[in-house]
């Protein structure tokens, strides 16, 4: 299972691809940052940003793409910004076919942490343990990307599990005639 | 000047063209709904949204796209679909070239009917009056895309003028030494 992870911001858009199974070492196949200029018009910004992630679907073919969920209870300045630039990265996986998941922070931390409020570096930490990497990806936005891809890899089995309950259950369930 | 306004929603997200000048009669080229279903994934519901929006400006080719300014202290539910879905019309309009405009709920409705804080009767009101319509538009997602055309055509040429002031100004300082 390859993902590209998208930590999205306007100003740095972090992305990572991971690859590999649950139960199994992970690789790393790419980390970066999709950076556009903070003074530039919001318009032209959305703009680079699906110029940087096409170029990622481009180079990866991810199977997965899983972005971070946002929650507008975060700064009030900043969120509007992370929620554009996440739409810009939704659209361009789904343009081309490509599932996209939505992880919360809480849910990423646990994942590659255990705990759902660890900071930063501990996020860093263990990203670069299980990605056998000599040291944490700078910026914390690239760390986080690939938190979000290893999180994807790690829950897609019992989410697919669950899905899978939810439509023998719907199948099952007496609702109405079929034909 | 040729506008399209885009009120911005994941439901429906309300589109108007509007050609006029400041202090002429205005005339309405069209009015719709880009509507995606509240049960689709958001990845589809925003390449919905882009193949919508990707019509209204091949069929009328506007020089400006206003888009409705979002603001976190809204529904908190809504308003990150609504920065979704704004961030979706902004980026069809820059990849065109086409100028984006944002204007806040009040700028709009001053512009349209003199108060800040009208209530969206009024501005339906005042829409269908400017433009010389026999009714309304329905819903009012689109009555709303309209009065952010008409707005932006009646707000433009102050802007205009603070802008190249603004030029002139930067231009006339000394702020280091030019080639």
């Amino acid at each position: 299972m390859r993902v590209l992870g998208v930590d999205p911001g306007l100003t740095r858009c972090g992305v990572g691809v991971v690859e590999g199974v649950a139960g199994r070492p992970l690789t790393m196949l790419g980390v970066g940052v999709v950076r556009t200029p903070a003074d530039a018009e919001l318009g032209h910004r959305l703009v680079a940003i699906e110029q940087g992630i096409e170029q990622w679907l481009d180079e990866h073919r991810p199977e997965y793409v899983a972005v971070e969920r946002v929650f507008s209870q975060h700064n009030v300045r900043t969120v509007m910004g992370t929620a554009q630039a996440s739409a810009v990265a939704m659209l361009c996986a789904a343009r081309r076919g490509i599932p996209v998941a939505l992880h919360t922070p809480s849910e990423v931390k646990a994942a590659v942490t255990g705990s759902g409020r660890a900071d930063k570096a501990q996020v860093g930490a263990m990203v670069t343990r299980l990605l056998r990497l000599s040291a944490p990806p700078k910026p914390a936005d690239a760390a986080d990307a690939l938190a979000l891809a290893i999180c994807h890899i790690w829950r897609a089995p019992a989410q697919n599990r669950l899905q899978q309950a939810v439509a023998l259950h719907t199948a099952k369930a007496p609702k109405g005639r079929t034909a």
